[in-house]
């Protein structure tokens, strides 16, 4: 390695056990858990300080030794932007390298594939607010949260069926906006980006990651990773099919998981008008007169699907989000009756079927955070760029 | 590391390094390809040939530099067995270190709930038999293939439905059999063994592996590595449903790709005698009148289980193997369509269809090789114990 990516890597790494670390640390805990020396650890974190990335609390006195000083991620210093396109709204969440969140604007519309112009340009206006928000705050750059698959150069959306979208330039289209003034923009897959909020709760666990939002997704967990595929869209459960020949889904095929339990094919099979936004798809179900069947059906549907890729992966532990995540109990029971009709795993014990944290826009504050990645990456490139 | 440990670990390279190579390999290009300093090598090397576990070839003068001595794994010098218990029959393969094929018995019968004590009986015999044939030659210890869940720690079958077995303790029965001696015995799924002749021949490379034969299994398999799961069972495309609420599988379930495409399932269907084998069911089917029928079944049967695989991993490779291996061009056209119409992979490009090697019984030889791991990741146990 030459000696400036040496140090990039080294900066890199340090600024990046700060972010992981749930509480403040001294230079020598960061010494100990980066396996850097201590000289070469304190060099480091003077630049990142001086730089605005790290910010150093009270000095602490213990005992009788020279008093600790506790290293924390800047707070206020950057702000990184997430951006989710959903059916039913757009929202760009602000955030700070602390993972303080600065600001969030929603705006509420049908995206659809005709108005591809209007999100474009209402997701411009988002992120201009936020900037606008943040003040003379530098912007990391913008991750952009979608339920579809994104080429895996990550320029185009192949498909996106809940928007109605088919090979949508959308990134570039995005990036070449006037009010974004340059700022980088990548996308990533709405359920990839929400499951990084399941990580920190379930460190090195194995398991298969459900979400339903505008479409169902999901993603897979393999000892603390998520698995990528070749595209990058692996855990795309939405598109099991649990019925030859059956529903028609909005992808063109037929008989998919998402052709039952998803926002449009909920709303539809329970007479709801499309002013229901996904937050409040349960409670309008409630209202329903059909719920045992709504439930019933999402839950034999969610368990066929389910069963079939833990038995496809051997996997034990199913968490569900999104909007299964509220009715994650009701459901629980028909699921689980469901994939243990099917799924092998119970031959070795039981399938585990919990719920995720519940916290709300899991994909935005997920894309929030990846959008974060290029200063954790390359902290002395956004020094020398931005300081 | 503890010198003993050191030098234990320096041999399983070497030994390792020269069972992988297709060709005989100089100390040099060992000390090459493991980074290990030529002397080091030299008196590894010297070790290896002297326990009989490397041979010599003859010298090669090539220019006019020092002859060069070409170094393989030693043939003849041990053996290691591999065992395959199926439906209709339980063959015994002996190989060498250098791969060798050096006895195959195989016995026809019906292996059956009922005949467990049989299955174990015919077992003994067989390895004896093995053993016999290898003369004064030691064995290395035995692995067995067999077409179920093993448990985790490897000592029980929890279930082979198409043996009619549930939670037999097979592994530890054959173990204590008076013929055996005491030899070693683990077992591993079927399947997950018949892969490892497919590594080879794609390094690197990330695809599913679907076969059929006793039942339809498989193995995923990514970057060059086979993916375990939770308890060793990842790829069990054979339990994936593919109509809720359909056939009856011997496994208890409904619906199961094996209730449509497993030996059993194809025999009953085409109205074929128990007497047909595994091995002649592609000729027997097409002596059926039906032969179109179920072929359409076979294909659409599996390119739906294929299909729901891929968009779970997002994977765009197919093997197929076993019984599918010969039929896998009459068969492609319809899995290939029920893929292309389901998988999510097509939006990216093609999908790969493609049969495995082809040679017989890559359970059996997939066994046998795994029962060579004990002599290739300790040399030095098995040089004090045996030389």
């Amino acid at each position: 390695m030459q000696s400036t990516d040496l140090r990039e890597h080294n900066l890199s790494v340090v600024l990046r056990s700060l972010v992981a670390s749930s509480e403040p640390a001294s230079r020598a805990a960061i010494a100990k858990a980066t396996r850097l020396t201590k000289p070469t650890v304190s060099k480091l974190v003077e630049e990142l300080v001086g730089a605005g990335l790290v910010q150093e609390g009270s000095p602490q006195v213990r005992g009788t030794g020279r008093p600790i000083v506790p290293l924390s991620p800047a707070q206020g210093t950057l702000v990184a932007l997430g951006l989710e396109v959903a059916a039913d709204h757009i929202s760009c969440l602000a955030v700070d390298l602390a993972g303080r969140e600065v600001s969030q604007h929603t705006e509420y519309l049908h995206v659809t594939a005709r108005s591809v112009d209007a999100a474009v340009d209402r997701s411009a206006r988002l992120i201009a607010a936020a900037r606008t928000a943040a003040g003379a705050v530098p912007t990391v750059g913008i991750c952009v949260a979608l339920p579809g698959r994104i080429s895996p150069d990550g320029s185009r959306v192949l498909s996106a069926p809940n928007l109605g979208w088919t090979d949508v330039p959308f990134v570039e289209r995005l990036a070449a906006h006037p009010l974004l003034d340059g700022l980088p923009v990548r996308a990533q897959n709405d359920n990839r980006l929400a499951v990084n909020t399941e990580l920190d709760r379930r460190p090195g666990a194995s398991f298969l990651y459900v979400r339903g939002s505008t479409g169902v997704g999901g993603a897979i967990v393999l000892e603390g990773s998520v698995l990528d595929g070749q595209h990058g869209w692996a855990g795309e459960i939405g598109h099991t099919v649990i019925e030859q020949g059956g529903a028609r889904c909005r992808c063109g095929r037929r008989g998919c998981l998402e052709a039952y339990v998803s926002y449009h094919a909920l709303r539809e099979r329970a007479g709801l008008s499309e002013d229901v936004l996904i937050e409040d798809l349960v409670d309008a179900l409630a209202l329903s007169t059909d719920r045992a069947e709504v439930i019933g059906t999402i839950g034999r549907s969610l368990g066929l699907a389910i069963a079939n890729a833990l038995n496809v992966l051997d996997l034990s532990t199913v968490v569900l989000s999104g909007y299964l995540a509220p009715i994650a109990e009701e459901i629980s029971p028909v699921v689980r009756a469901t994939v243990e009709a099917h799924a092998l795993a119970v031959e070795a014990g039981p399938v585990t079927i919990e719920r995720s944290d519940g916290l709300a826009d899991p994909s935005l504050r997920g894309a929030a955070r990846a959008a974060l990645d290029p200063v954790l990456t390359s902290p002395g490139t956004w020094i020398r760029q931005h300081v």
